[in-house]
């Protein structure tokens, strides 16, 4: 692995510490679309009542980008680059999983109660996921 | 009271039923600025760890237009256009509180573990804000 491809890798996902408020009657995080994430927000979802042992996921996007929040408890996201995979705990409000497209994520270990908030750089787009992973593998690298 | 009086009302803090996925694996809605809401989405906040004897909000705003989520949990939010009060219960995370500009809010009666989400039509501005309530009704009953 050379170190531009570590660069390429860094760049696709990674974790954006957002700023908090803190204040004796709550704490409050805030996002601004082209300033704290490198792109305007032209979507909200927003995922809850998961089941403990639900498993989400399981695709990639052409274009999308977006960044995943645990909003209340916890959870485990999976990615995979097509070639290298790495896995993220998220339990802070704080911080934001930055997934750029052509990454492959899973998601599973929800804690009871958790929300999982994203943020998306596109509306939603059908035509625009690859939900079967080989077909992901080979457009990832280059053969599809 | 007049009609047109009651449809500015209406027209000015509403509720929105946002779209729901529903799945054995956990339910999921989502939000498309200028699609299911009136305003592309400049801002997202949110506020956690609030104590239950909380306090929020008291301010208005001369410009922002923002939709609220509760998103776990509940909490109360009381809306004051200058002429008539209402307060709204906020408990289901497929309905959104819309509130227009120069409409002051307070939120209380938070519960255990509420997550509370805010989608805003603008980046923050200190400039926007009324936090004085009287200045906010000399200003919304004309004479600001």
């Amino acid at each position: 692995m050379n170190d531009s491809h570590v660069s390429r890798l860094k760049g696709s996902v990674r974790l954006i510490d957002l700023p908090q408020i803190r204040d004796p009657r709550g704490d409050l995080t805030f996002v601004e679309g082209g300033n704290h994430i490198p792109f305007d927000i032209r979507r909200v979802y927003y995922l809850y009542n998961v089941p403990v042992d639900a498993e989400r996921g399981g695709h990639a996007h052409r274009d999308l980008e977006q960044i995943v929040f645990a909003l209340s408890g916890s959870f485990r996201m999976r990615i995979d680059d097509g070639e290298t995979k790495s896995e993220y705990w998220l339990r802070d409000p704080r911080k934001g999983l930055y997934i750029s497209r052509m990454i492959w994520r899973e998601m599973d270990s929800f804690s009871q109660g958790a929300v999982c908030m994203v943020l998306a750089s596109h509306r939603y787009d059908e035509a625009d996921y690859y939900r079967d992973y080989d077909e992901f593998l080979a457009a990832v690298r280059g053969r599809g």
